[in-house]
């Protein structure tokens, strides 16, 4: 089988590069941008490869939805199988994605979408197949949990931590789409669209880890706790819940031991008990690892079942106690259990509630202007 | 697809019940004893299910190596696919059936025979097409996990761990072959062979757990470690090394938070970086469930590539600090780093040395009727 790849980056250089050794496989072109044609197997015309008979799939590892959306349609209109490790677009375009790959009979897998070399959504199917996935989720963005490690294990503040993960690569200039839980978000969508067939596409509760400060990590250390950000997923009736928060981990929990950059995805089968993965969900071998084992996977069970279709996140079912920091002022909107007030600032846990109300309260205390960081306590 | 189920225990019972709901498969016939044969869908002859040509494929569950050996043969010859989790069958006899299977084009799977649920040998043999595995293996066995699990954090001594692990069906009668790491081992012979193309068949270092004390486990939970029954292997220049061992991590280690009956496999991919699976290793649904994905599997990646063939274990360049507990006639054997006696008992740690000198060193003193206990420390 002949692969095209769809970009030249970190990720596309490693698919590139493993592709050399890979048995059944054969390099055709790479697509990158108009003027970058430096080497005879470059070309920047998407139509060059979709003219090229010999080409049977294409790796996708642009990122960003346009132009890679339109890229991709072209593909499978060819009749090219695609891969891709494209979370943006797959978690925005994928069902019609899907819709072309049947009609043209071809594969459309995205396991490097979702925890990198981490096998999360190609076993997630496989599951799906022939189990009920009662929950999903687990630490799916590796650049946050970096950034929680080292300032729970290196004493870091915030920033610290942020300016170490973008200088050792984990983080973009722009770090917001991993540290306000976009990142994560999106992988918990394609995750409820092959678990559950229900790609939820609005209705989320999403809070990242921009309001933690190092003082706050200090008290869960001397609790006993660690913080993750962590995203959940599962069937809430006929939609899905779908929410990435903090949460606070007991000693011994398995999250405890996910450190550095690495991802913890786990589900839940009815058969099958808890599955938990853990490994590097970024870098350029890691993810192209994950490309190429869906390149091997070509043919076989699908990601999306032609029936995945769009839902409304419903986080209303979802509850459990939180961990609650806030101005005296705000107290009141909240039933601590426990609670201790330093100065003006009170922090303590508050009785169980559902994830769409804790999300609900901290926004409504943010757009009057107050400050607010809560945490679920592990259930 | 048709499949026809060859045994009906614990297992057998659960691939059944799986089957009725697996789209795109169909029940076929169940194979019992004769004299069982007390309901339409079962048959006491092998012959009935070979020569039933609406029958695509066979799941084998009965365990042992005979009469599987000559079962699973027969419907290879007769063209069946064949899937299996019985890692006793195919450490004895893999590469001989593997050879039918290709002879006669069909699949030949087992994932099921190692880590039961936990998808290890599917995702080890995707991964071993196009990347190098350094490492292998984890906590393989959840019988002697249970023990150890129970006897840290339940103070229970090894005959109260052992009994309750019989009552609660997690050990057999007999336990030997858990208790002496003979399971673990076997399925260490099945991920080297899927990994390395090498399935050792002699040469091992196995030590399992019968030497462990309820005073063993109280001194490590002074020290902040945790015991637990690992699994080895990876290539040893022309062969491999494959061993079995108690092993002390410190907190936080991943191999700490592994409870109960869980397992947890895990490879290190030049590639890939490492990956842990965690999830049950046993279980009516959880090995029902890993026997399921293989049949959705079928004529998929391979799991032992034609070229698969025996060696012989070298665990001579393994090399560790150990734990070691001994009387004190029998000190002198070891290169203690630092160590204490206890009446005629000494225990402490001993210089780095290989695995093999340290598993001969200690069957040299049990060969003279001494007692040791020894693990090796977490690199």
């Amino acid at each position: 089988m002949k692969v095209a790849v769809l970009g030249f980056g970190t990720v596309g250089v490693g698919v590139w590069d493993m592709l050399e050794k890979a048995p059944g496989f054969e390099r055709g072109l790479v697509l990158v941008r108009a003027g970058k044609e430096n080497e005879p197997f470059k070309v920047s015309s998407m139509e060059a490869i979709c003219n090229d008979k010999s080409i049977d799939a294409v790796a996708e590892v642009m990122g960003g939805v346009e132009p890679a959306f339109t890229y991709v349609s072209m593909a499978l209109k060819a009749g090219k199988h695609v891969v891709t490790s494209n979370k943006a677009l797959v978690a925005a375009k994928g069902i019609e994605l899907n819709k072309l790959a049947l009609e043209n009979n071809v594969s459309f897998l995205f396991s490097a979408a979702c925890g990198g070399a981490v096998p999360f959504l190609h076993n997630l199917s496989l599951a799906a197949l022939d189990d009920e996935i009662e929950s999903l989720g687990g630490i799916l963005n590796g650049t946050t949990n970096f950034m929680l490690d080292s300032m729970q294990s290196e004493g870091m503040d915030y920033a610290e931590a942020l300016s170490i993960a973008q200088k050792l690569g984990y983080a973009e200039a722009d770090p917001t789409a991993d540290v306000s839980g976009m990142d994560a978000l999106r992988k918990i969508m394609l995750a409820c669209a092959v678990a559950y067939d229900k790609l939820p596409v609005d209705g989320f509760a999403r809070e990242g880890i921009e309001s933690i400060t190092a003082a706050d990590v200090n008290d869960f250390k001397a609790m006993g706790l660690t913080c993750r950000l962590v995203t959940s997923g599962g069937e809430a009736g006929e939609s899905v819940y779908a929410y990435v928060e903090p949460v606070l981990f007991s000693a011994g929990a398995a999250e405890c031991s996910v450190l550095k950059n690495f991802n913890m995805a786990k589900y839940y089968g009815k058969n099958s008990g808890s599955i938990v993965y853990i490994g590097q969900g970024a870098g350029r071998y890691p993810t192209a690892s994950a490309v190429i084992r869906d390149l091997y996977c070509i043919g076989g069970v699908p990601m999306f079942k032609p029936s995945v279709r769009e839902v409304v996140a419903d986080n209303s079912a979802a509850i459990h106690p939180y961990y609650v920091r806030c101005s005296a002022s705000d107290k009141a909107a909240f039933d601590f259990e426990s609670s201790r007030a330093d100065g003006d600032v009170v922090c303590g846990v508050v009785k169980p509630c559902s994830v769409s109300k804790m999300h609900a309260d901290a926004k409504a205390i943010r757009d009057r202007g107050g400050e607010i960081f809560f945490a679920a306590m592990e259930n």
